[in-house]
């Protein structure tokens, strides 16, 4: 097997041979723009990396590979359109550094484009990989548009939340794995346990960033501690700790939802100290454990040699077990 | 033959039938209410006619008819936003009616609903048809590309403009004439062929709006004429005016570009009388003469009986002689 660096170097080498017409410049540029600014390409890796564990040729994976890459950055540009992002990977998003209708415009051509990367399977895969794409295309939509309609509402129940962060972020990953898995030659059967694997991880993984929002070590999380707590983002966290807070714990609770004037780092201690006396962490510690039990449940289920699952079993370790 | 109000019936019938998932309501009532707004239908109906033409059975094509229609309203939605349009058909425009970001996501969702409609097709169609599908759905976001950049541009030329509007309005006429042709039965010769008769028809039928703007009787033509001379819109008339225009009329012709304040109706009389002293309406019809000719030029090397084309050419004459 390759490394996930290998598989990296594959990616980065695809990304930087997209080759898109001149004209007119402002609907390509962003394109160019977006995809260079990188990230970890972790989507694209995970599609090499299911096609090579059933023993295909990961070159051979490279295209659709590049469109699983191609339509999440579709969706970061349209996301920052629709949350009036300024940054994204520290750089400046596609509306900030040209204009709303470019980015809208750019953004739509992404899709096509990542459409016609996907394309690139054999004939006897078109139609089932392009099935699995639209169904999840249409699922991150879904997950998107749930996110917005949350910071409306009042009441947003922990398992209408598991269902949003699964499709806005968890289906693309089971996609990956999926529609990789299938070009590299495995079952339908195994290729949608794969696709499980990756969607319960990918729950598991928000859950974690969840958690470590709040309790993360912040030298080592590489974001603000306490962040979602300030900006009232409805978290696992924060749904739980509505549930279960009752009295006193409530009114306080709501007293921090609602305040309108107040320094950060007193809201985020008391919001996390109504947290800790309703041990919260350690509610979303369990939800978390139950996505990854099921991830691991569905990888015990395909058949493929021990060996290739422990690559599997120690990819997802590393995955969560990051910077805290 | 059916008639092309036959055909109309089986599209609404289908876009009556089109039936979204009820969750999350804000992301799919927006297609439902687009959809339903209607207009003419015309691409899908270019789908079926050019199905049934070759001798396939309309009725399989309507799904992929359908996708067309889709495809178009999506473009209408993003368009809407980029425009900033209250309106769409004498409708509220969907980010009028709802949200911006609305606007965004649910157009998004119909880019891949019309993908998912144009999979409808036969396994050895797939391919082709989701090639010619993509691409033209590149050269519609080009095309609106270029308008966007023509309204900032000072010198655009005429062959900048065909190309334009061929992108944002013809392409989807030839793709749709295309497709109904492979699903028909037709070689590939044969639809490509069908495929230049309606850009070329597309681009002319463009081109006779421009004309029917400064020229047409306000009774017939549903709009306020000289509303793209009020606007500075750069159409085939005005570019060409702007080319052939020197001294006296050009300075004239700058002035009234350039003029902040002014009576709709004085500036619609003193460019028109431009237009006149310079034979811009000639020189448009030459161009729309061009353009139809090429299209007559492409159907007469169809291999089809002289009835089938008799029948394209009949409709062609319908559109073309419109309301003037």
């Amino acid at each position: 097997m390759n490394t996930v660096k290998d598989f990296q170097i594959l990616i980065n080498e695809a990304v930087a041979r997209l080759d898109f017409p001149l004209q007119p410049v402002e609907l390509y540029e962003p394109i160019t723009y977006i995809m260079s600014i990188g990230g970890k390409r972790m989507r694209p890796v995970l599609l090499l990396m299911a096609c090579e564990l059933f023993g295909g040729d990961a070159g051979q994976a490279v295209q659709p590979a590049l469109a699983i890459e191609v339509f999440h950055n579709f969706s970061l540009v349209h996301d920052d359109i629709m949350d009036k992002a300024p940054l994204r990977r520290g750089k400046a998003t596609v509306h900030e550094k040209w204009n709303q209708n470019i980015a809208i415009l750019s953004g739509d051509v992404m899709l096509v484009e990542a459409y016609k990367l996907m394309m690139q399977v054999d004939d006897h895969l078109l139609r089932p990989v392009l099935n699995i794409f639209s169904n999840t295309a249409v699922g991150v939509c879904e997950g998107q548009q749930f996110d917005m309609n949350f910071e409306q509402t009042i009441h947003v129940s922990n398992e209408e939340y598991l269902n949003m962060i699964r499709l806005k972020t968890a289906v693309l990953l089971g996609c990956a794995l999926k529609i990789g898995a299938l070009i590299g030659g495995a079952s339908e059967q195994d290729a949608e346990l794969l696709c499980q694997f990756g969607e319960r991880l990918g729950v598991a993984f928000q859950l974690q960033d969840d958690i470590l929002d709040v309790y993360g070590n912040p030298e080592k999380f590489g974001k603000q501690v306490g962040g979602d707590i300030i900006a009232n983002k409805k978290t696992y966290l924060l749904i739980k700790a509505l549930e279960l807070a009752q009295d006193k714990q409530a009114n306080q609770l709501n007293y921090w939802l609602n305040a309108g004037d107040f320094a950060n780092a007193e809201k985020v201690n008391a919001v996390t100290r109504i947290y800790n006396d309703l041990n919260i962490k350690a509610h979303a510690e369990q939800a978390m454990q139950q996505c990854t039990d099921e991830a691991f449940e569905a990888l015990s289920k395909i058949q493929l040699s021990d060996e290739r699952k422990q690559y599997l079993r120690d990819f997802a370790d590393s995955l969560m077990v990051r910077e805290n």
